[in-house]
């Protein structure tokens, strides 16, 4: 086997397989903010899993935990049996987490993805509410089974079910139809109106912010507005705060500096800390109507998913964790709006917020070439947005300043290389 | 924080919680066919994680490679990007269990779970043959996500979606109406009459031993007999073998003693071996025609179990691994059988298939009164079945003979307590 | 415009245009079981509008009195506004058909037409039930929009909706998996068991005689087993007498000798008596939990259509008529029976109940060239099933026995001149 | 019996009976502009059957032609056969209607009422295109089977279906956001961003006017500007004129002003001229793919119906016969803005357009209040709207101007004794 010989992929695995298109090598190791693959060449890695890194890779804290539990031959699988890895968890989580957020929530285990907890909460929505109907947001990206995907926005993820999808209503995403319109109005209009052909629904569904569909981002006051509808309405409020929650945007939940109390939220990707497969879904505890065992699953008590998510709450016993992100947030919003200014060719704007955060360029390719370029550089970095429009940065948010800055540095290189000259030559 | 304390659970955790009610203490390490709660109790565990731990818990082999990996940084989670623990997975995995069956199979990371694999087989199917409908089977157990849901049988399961529930139609299985009736010549009616209001379907989705529904079990000529229907009207034949795969029946894939060749296979639970999330889907290259991303999700490319799934097919090179499983089976069956005799008073008849295996009572509630005398004496198994009219063995598949029999012998103690005298006596 | 000119159809209106394919003349004038084309040419119809015709054409006794009515400015369209005409025909129907039958019914006037009854039938099944699923049956035909579709089975009806159908599941009718099993034995099992995949519906829906669908015919066992299993899972049945309602098959109700009361009855075609658009649906009162307008529709008091149905109804008032019906569906079926004996090689079997019956042959096209024969020699009747197979018999019930046979006459002669030799000369 | 006794109707009749409870009486006659009840009282019918007489009652012409027809035993019911009568229609309406408005459309029977002609429409759309999805418009209303419930947009009607209704997506009406603001930038955002969860529909379609959603009416432009998205995203529009089509606003097709030619018009109500069940679907010959036989239904070929329809096309030979219907829509409206600036207490504006115009008033109750004391005073009216707070003049479009007035001066009576009184006063 030669190194990084990818041969045995293209002849075994599926088509269905994509990243390892865009970043054709073999990875081998990683640790923090780096990767390796097999010919040793190291990457900084500002992908971080789309988000299932947010802790960087193979964390010391973590990692020390998680061979001591197994070591110790520690339950590993539990089904939804009671463990001490899980009841600790649950303890800890309540305890960094949820109270002194004063958040009141029963915390349920789906399956260990992020579909699984998407799919729970809208069975869930529905079974409280006794409706069927959802209103889900353009460009809204929830998962790929037949549920998470209804409430979908992607057309090509949608064709895919092979299948009508149904029981959801897709209404427009703050800033969806220009700046100056208000979306809310329009949804307002709709479920006030009776004639409107949109019934009543048992839920809304959405991300603060929009991580695959392209960094959109809502503003405070119009997530306070939803929140307001919905309690107006006696509609449910679903943040699937998958992407962008555990810290990607400053904040623990994504949904903190609105000031609203969702009655439904997802969790999964970077919750186990470490990059095992978890999810949680948290509710109020009026809506735990469930029977037992109405939703199940095999996966449902992964006790290493436990342990390594209980040590990365460590990070959030410290005060200052949340001002470190949103400190290096700063520095990477300001870096890209430099570059905005400094390569006018880019046509870019920057989307996103906190860690979560990239340009959009309206040069067609552009933003893919970027990509690629800095991943030649050692940069890893994938885009988004329907045409691969936004190139976005998820570096770890625990990562050092200066290897924040090593990265960014990679980034305007690439940029550099494609587009020539920055605006002061022209 | 007493030991065994589940105030915890009852506080915090949602009520959605099942297993824990059943076997009501807080497990703490587990060991090959041994489970310990806090208080120090042993259990010998015939449950096996549903089928999620046939090789019992944390394997000595899979273990020591697992914490070298560990140790080592190797990559933990890497989306579907290639990397080294996973091209060394699909090699084994074709060398060891595909080549040798003449298996030829694409691999597809659909996602770590048993839903999972079973939506990515649908949308597959769906799309291949442009068809929306699917045929399910009674009692049919596939997943809690919509798409799954949708192809499973259980009433309680399906009420939990809160919407209706489309594009599949069920028809009976092995031995639903009567012994001496064959439901393939209802299927076949409903399939050949172009008045029957059953359009032709994408694919047929089924177990070959209903884990869930029962322990019900199809006859190697009645899936010969399906599968050459679904050859004749070029209908996909889509066998879920999440919980019979694995060697569970006694040889890796449960439909090897009927000499098929599915079009595709779901496989998950014990696939990694270990317990870690994990499942793949195998489907014939011609059916291949996803594009890429089209399937989509986080934890496809767990690196844990790419590792001990790799450990774990080192069973599966030794010759006597399946006879051994066989052999065991002889005996649980011999063993089940001749409880029915000497406890007429059970009303039991033996269900199931391999290490896959129960006694379904028809004295109303004797089952789950049975499980829940043999958890107090230390013998951990589920019920199974719409009215959980079924207690199921499914002892680990490498346990060795004697512990094997420890268990039994525990089970029949439970059953003498409870039906008080055998046969003899009367 | 030379006679019998049918150019202008073909210029001017849709390919979606049928039975002047099978009948390529342009009629003019009818009376009686008669019809005339525009060349003169005579026609004997044992078609009867499919059904719709059941008294013949332009029946005096209706023809004097709708003529009386319009002269005298009688309302001809008032919505759902009360009217004398209306409130005549309800008082006549409830004197002369529902008392004598001990139906206690209420009425409901879903709008003109056959799919209009099943529709409302349907909605108000879900209704009263809250239950969204309904069990048709195979090769049942209750209508062309979508809400009748779902329940339809034909496959190219089917697939003209364009959308896959939902909320309906079939279930065989009697006989259809041949004749020694009991098709009811399957349903049973699949309401029975929990684990099914088929939920409690909110009702059932079927044709006694399914005129469309090849003339099967419910044994009256069947459907009072049927009746049972409604009655006993709180199910809702619906006879849709559409085309075998109104005397066709010997009563006035196609469901009388079964002695059951159907929840639900759907009645159109022959309902007005003169071929005038015009559909009522019965159901118990207790079912009658409409909102006013919950169900409307335009065409709903179509004036004319009351007076010629209550000029109709005077047929029922004399003892003797549904005796003489019987009479002569005792004669036409006799003498099919006599038919197939005679010629073997029509390889015939006879099919359907009263004077809805007809000739099954084995003989693939067979039936189609007889009816085409027939045709030419001055006789119209129809094909049914998938393939056409069945060529079927429906002369008006109010025919004189001498009509009859001298229809029956050019029938046997348009065989004779096909299949060449009875079977006493082979 | 009593004269207007209604005893019969809530003794048999379903409660989902409606106009009979806003209109309290029987009615007997009926001539042109005015209808009688049982006791002889008289009325000024300026409801004309909800736009299905607009010819008004027994039009002596239509009245004769009906009256020889039926008198020559013209044959009635003929299914979709061909026959003089439908030949002659068929050759009219080209005539008459089609050429001089230069559309070149194929014509179909597609059963004898409004939803009859969308569910074809829906169909054949979705059968050309190949696609599931229709858009409809908020507040639009097209029947009540569930294809064209599906596209309607009352709650109360949908709710009626008793099952979630599918397949359509919902778009803002001109003017539903505001006046300010353009729905049809919502719309083409939906289409052109691929992430917005709305398919490529198989076509749009709508109501140039809304007769049941409250008289809502679509300026000229707006109608335009859809017209150009279809045609740009090769969506077919389907103009439903059932209610504003045959005169009613002033042109034979309500959409005529604004120069466009839908892919498909269905009519029905007027178009037999004399409140006879009768329905057409018009489409671009290109689309007549059907298959013969695909869509049917009993009453397809209802040839009194023909007579009437072909009778009533002899108004649209007078080149003058448009100009008087917009003449007298020209006097009404000046007579409702009148009445609106009088009677300030009345909160009024004018909504609709042509000869389907009224007042929605602001105060709640007062539009059915004011339709009630017209009815004690003789006029019949309508009200519209989801809260009814809309009341509508729908007077024949062939009444003579003098006739025309009296019934006004009635409405604004029963205004001025509910409102007391006038502005000048106050």
């Amino acid at each position: 086997m030669t190194q990084n010989d990818l041969q045995v992929f293209s002849q075994i695995e599926s088509e269905v397989r994509s990243y390892c298109r865009g970043f054709p090598t073999v990875f081998t190791k990683a640790k923090g903010h780096k990767m390796w693959d097999e010919a040793g060449k190291e990457y900084i890695d500002f992908f971080s899993g789309a988000g299932a890194l947010n802790y960087g890779h193979n964390d010391e804290h973590m990692q020390e935990k998680l061979i001591d539990y197994i070591k110790d031959n520690g339950i590993t699988h539990s089904l939804d049996m009671a463990s001490t890895a899980k009841r600790t968890f649950l303890e800890k989580f309540k305890q960094v987490i949820l109270e002194p957020r004063d958040l009141d929530y029963k915390i349920m285990f789906p399956g260990p993805t992020g579909t699984n907890t998407v799919e729970s909460a809208l069975k869930l929505a529905r079974k409280v509410t006794g409706r069927t109907n959802v209103i889900s947001f353009t460009n809204g990206f929830h998962g790929m089974t037949i549920g998470s995907l209804s409430v979908t926005g992607n057309e090509t993820k949608r064709k895919g079910a092979g299948i009508p999808l149904h029981h959801a209503v897709t209404m427009p995403y703050d800033n969806f139809v220009g700046e100056e319109r208000d979306t809310l109005d329009y949804l307002e209009s709709f479920l006030e109106n009776s004639g409107s052909g949109v019934e009543l629904p048992a839920a809304m569904i959405l991300e603060t912010v929009q991580g695959e569909g392209g960094l959109n981002t809502a503003r405070m006051e119009w997530l306070k507005k939803v929140d307001e509808i919905c309690k107006q309405y006696g509609i449910l409020l679903i943040i699937d705060d998958v992407q962008a929650g555990v810290g990607r945007t400053g904040t623990f939940f994504s949904f903190e500096p609105a000031g609203i109390k969702p009655d439904i939220v997802c969790l999964s990707k970077s919750l186990s800390g470490y990059g095992l497969p978890f999810a949680i879904t948290l509710f109020r505890p009026e809506l735990d109507i469930w029977s037992p065992g109405e939703h199940n699953g095999t996966f449902r008590g992964f006790n290493h998913a436990f342990v390594t998510a209980t040590a990365a709450l460590d990070y959030w016993e410290d005060p200052k964790f949340e001002k470190s992100i949103q400190d290096k947030a700063g520095i990477v919003e300001d870096f890209l709006r430099g570059l905005t200014q400094k390569y006018p060719a880019l046509e870019g704007e920057v989307y996103g917020r906190g860690l979560m955060i990239g340009i959009k360029s309206a040069q067609e390719g552009l933003s893919a070439q970027i990509a690629e370029e800095a991943f030649n550089r050692g940069l890893i970095m994938e885009t988004a947005g329907m045409d691969d429009e936004v190139f976005k940065l998820f570096p770890p948010i625990n990562i050092a300043v200066e290897d924040l800055k090593e990265g960014l540095n990679i980034l305007e290189d690439s940029i550099k290389s494609l587009v020539k000259k920055p605006v002061s030559n022209q």
